[in-house]
């Protein structure tokens, strides 16, 4: 088959009518930080925002894509058309290819209804803040009911997959070490529905009582959401369909008083800000003369220039 | 005793004389982001330079605050005057309260030729890249020899110390899972001197050893430098002087082919960036009409405007 480029206008008509070819290449431009994002998006706009942007996080070890793929099958019973996002931020791979360990998608992966993606997502540019929202976008527009985000990796990312969704799942499982750990990687304000995975083991209630005492003594912004906690065991299926149950009674609840507008308000900004802020850095990166950041950046480190005048020289510079 | 602001060069001047409570309102002031920061700099900026930067990083649990203690043990019996920075990125607390578990330090808290500075590094700026510089200038101005940088909590900021620092040591101990864990949080890109606390524990030579082959085939930046692997424990403090005379070689290797100036100067850059960005951000919150941030989402959210378009408006009002 020739490679021949396809146009914005032809890739986002195909993404629309579902075509998995376009919306993959679409996200792939999105991973390139290819030029032509900024028309892409603008013909995207239109279409988004009918998606529930589904966060799932956790631990490692806890069964993200094991529950990731038991959600997608109780999600197609309802006849909903589902995106899977897997973003790796710290990945230095881009491109389609299937993670190791999301070889249990290959269930989904004849499934027209389905676009599972993973996605790297390179740079210092604050970790999933730049690309993810406008990947997002893209299986949004393609028409998906749901869209998954899951993070693989460690760290921040965990907790920064909340601030992208509509709604976010925090997986636990017994075994993996006390609640202390989810409590330390600040999970237990972010999460709208909690889902103790592996719970045919033992110690699923204790977590499931802990998760309990912990969350109602967290600083959680919302009072007004008290989030379920869910035993599931994601091998079997067992579960998935409450946990899609709640899901859908959140996006519920957020249609209520405003909040849906506000979290989307609020990703958005950040979103925005992301996009504003590499370009800034890109500015700033091929700058020669007196807004040169790498000859600013050796006086400083001289002591000849202090950080402040240096990052006013460089503002002055816009 | 009265609370009596003092000026900012009467503070610089405590401070290169080595009086603690200057050093201790500057870094209060880096805290909590005082619009007298640019003078401080400035002021600082000739004195600073001579203080060698070593990070300090290492899962939860493997004994970093007992290991900054033996250290700093080690550095004053050769006489080095020793700046010690706890950095908490997830704390919401500021001020010089030692933490909890830092109270093993007080072995030193009646030392003048030591300080001991915990510090929260708040808010969504990059985690440690914009008052932690500034906290580092403040004891490198106070004529610290060596200035130690720990980062408590978990996550990006343990191998983001490493962008700070000129010699980055990185603790491990048997017993804390494999050395699989350090691999995945890219600690052994990283390193300048490994350390195998707990050495007195069963496993901690199978700890050395993997840690030997994982780094060979880690993607390390400088070949020249082979990081030393370095058994210790921290309670007794044997292996601190071992460590010590490594930080100092590590020094020495630095400061050949301009090593340690193009380590600084990326330090330098990040740090202006930092700035930078943090004062266009407080711009962009503050803007009112077509450069309204939460207008410009609220139309993005409501899929009337696209992400680009919008950064792009942001930009535009700078």
């Amino acid at each position: 088959m020739s490679r021949r480029a396809a146009s914005v206008p032809d890739l986002v008509r195909g993404a629309r009518e579902g075509d998995p070819r376009s919306v993959a290449r679409l996200i792939s431009l999105v991973e390139d930080r290819s030029p032509l994002l900024p028309e892409v998006m603008a013909a995207l706009a239109p279409f988004t925002g009918a998606a529930q942007v589904v966060g799932l996080t956790g631990s490692p070890g806890v069964g993200k894509s094991t529950t990731t793929s038991a959600l997608v099958t109780a999600w197609r019973r309802e006849g909903k058309r589902v995106g899977v996002l897997a973003v790796d931020p710290s990945s230095p791979f881009s491109g389609g290819a299937l993670l190791g360990d999301r070889i249990r998608m290959e269930d989904h992966a004849l499934d027209r209804e389905v676009f599972i993606r993973s996605m790297a997502a390179r740079g210092h540019l604050g970790g999933l803040s730049w690309g993810t929202p406008q990947a997002l976008r893209v299986l949004d527009a393609a028409g998906c009911d749901i869209v998954l985000v899951e993070t693989v990796g460690v760290g921040q990312s965990e907790v920064e997959v909340a601030h992208l969704a509509d709604t976010t799942l925090v997986l636990s499982a017994p075994g993996l070490g006390d609640g202390i750990q989810a409590a330390k990687a600040g999970l237990l304000e972010v999460g709208d529905v909690y889902v103790v995975n592996k719970a045919d083991r033992p110690g699923a209630d204790q977590v499931r009582r802990e998760l309990r005492t912990m969350i109602a003594m967290a600083d959680r912004p919302d009072d007004a959401w008290r989030p379920p906690i869910v035993k599931a065991v994601a091998t079997t299926g067992e579960g998935a369909d409450e946990v899609v149950a709640e899901v859908a009674r959140h996006r519920e609840f957020l249609e209520q008083d405003g909040r849906l507008e506000a979290r989307r308000t609020r990703r958005a900004r950040e979103e925005v800000e992301a996009i504003a802020l590499a370009a800034l850095r890109q500015e700033w990166d091929e700058a020669r003369g007196d807004s040169d950041l790498d000859g600013l950046a050796a006086s400083v480190a001289a002591g000849e220039l202090d950080p402040w005048k240096a990052a006013e020289t460089l503002r002055r510079s816009l």
